[in-house]
């Protein structure tokens, strides 16, 4: 059976394992997010050292972004205008290619989880749905007709333009480019910037619950109008708080006002807004489904 | 050469054409939408008339909705859920299909127009693109990687909720069911509602335009980040005040603020958002293309 990388290339962490499904990892590791240099060769270093025992068919990479998915770019594969200090212009897909000497598959992180979703999680047998995590920041990924969403460059969820009542929720939201789009009102920094505390330290009854639920189902229904997905999936640090999901579903049910007639959202909501099954792992593991649907 | 027959099924009047391709249609007809019975016939007599003196190979229609497309569904090529009074639950490919004895394909009017522009207009070699009209009401269609985007429904890209500052802008919006989201905004009643005239009333120089090119330049940057489209096709009664689409350029690219670095938005936006090249001929000939895609 053929075994693949997966390497998840966060901001924060990189975690990178070896296998072929969730129930076969061979190796797995999770380190910080450094300098390119030294978190890349620590990427090759790790593949290369399984590599001495067992040849590996491919790697998967799903890298934070923005990213360069065009395969007819001379700047396919790196990471490109992020504010991330030191990561401007890095070239990821090739580095390690070169030095594996293996075929690299490379998507956007969102992409490869909800790729992984699709494979082992909440979306099999999906052809359109949509995975969006919250934590740090906001970021989305999915299918359209059972390919990932890519386009001009590639989907950013979270910047969408939600309505926001400054009358009820004066704060002026954290994204250092739109201020109060999705993310700024609703990623983990919009919790300590307006409550003054983070997300984890509030408990279930804090009005912050409420509030988030409301702008992240103002950004569900916007998603919905638009791509009309089978099922949503919610992943990411903020979404670890359970009680969110049924204050989401019930906004966006009253936000749609009965205006799509069907049954997946008027009757079953609780099966079309849901949690990762993958949860933290779908990342990694969807970068090996990329590489296995690449190369494989 | 094989002729087909188109339909833009609209809810207030239907296009009829046979042929193959936009230079080359043998015949064309327009009628007001009245009731089913009546506007379902008069669609079907058309095509009997011209069928016996040449057989058409398939007929593509393109509905106002909603829709159902599911081809598993008991209710496939029904309007569903309209609240046009006398159209809901209305079959519409059956009826044609069984009358003429050919094939039918089915799908939403912007979904056709879409394709059609696809085929011979603005969205020419695209893989990705939206293409939205603005008339009476606004709805959006497309294709990513590409294939018509259909999903769990079809998109309702009018229903889109973007920020409403209440105090630069009374008014509540026009939508039966959301009040002031982007078709309540920003479609022909709300001109009519908070100016107290029809859009084409209005002189070039009226601030509506610039409130206007506001609310479409909101609901194209979410359209942009959740699809990330190639080009953004803009068609409708309201988009034929050419004066829109420099201000909904600026206020696009004022709203991204060089989030996004692609040459395409930054430098060449002038043939990123564009208008429609098919005029409103595109749902007919889309209809048509639809049927060749399906049939031919």
């Amino acid at each position: 059976m053929a075994v693949y990388g997966g390497v998840e290339a966060g901001g924060t962490k990189f975690v990178c394992a070896i296998g072929s499904s969730p129930d076969s990892l061979k190796a797995e590791t999770t380190f910080a997010t450094t300098t390119p240099e030294e978190t890349i060769n620590r990427t090759i270093t790790f593949f290369q050292q399984h590599g001495q025992r067992e040849p590996l068919s491919g790697v998967g990479v799903g890298s934070f972004g923005p990213v360069d998915l065009n395969s007819k770019s001379p700047k396919f594969g790196y990471i490109t205008a992020t504010p991330k200090p030191g990561w401007a212009d890095t070239e990821l897909l090739g580095r390690i290619s070169r030095a594996l000497r293996v075929p690299v598959a490379f998507d956007t992180d969102v992409n490869a989880a909800a790729l992984g979703e699709a494979k082992w999680g909440a979306a099999k047998g999906l052809e359109t749905f949509v995975y969006l995590t919250v934590g740090t920041g906001i970021g989305g990924g999915g299918m359209v007709n059972g390919q990932l969403l890519h386009g001009l460059l590639h989907p950013e969820m979270g910047h969408l333009r939600v309505p926001h009542d400054f009358n009820k929720d004066p704060y002026r939201g954290a994204c250092p480019f739109h201020g109060d789009c999705l993310e700024g009102l609703a990623a983990g920094p919009a919790f300590l910037g307006r409550w003054g505390r983070h997300a984890e330290e509030l408990s279930p009854n804090h009005p912050a619950w409420q509030m988030e639920a409301h702008y992240l189902a103002l950004g569900l229904t916007n998603l919905i109008y638009t791509l009309s997905p089978q099922r949503i999936i919610l992943g990411g640090g903020v979404m670890q708080h359970d009680e969110l999901f049924p204050m989401i579903r019930q906004n966006v049910q009253e936000l749609l006002n009965k205006y799509l007639q069907v049954p997946a959202i008027v009757k079953q909501i609780d099966q079309y807004i849901v949690p990762t099954v993958l949860g933290n792992r779908a990342g990694v593991l969807g970068a090996i489904a990329l590489a296995e649907r690449v190369v494989g």
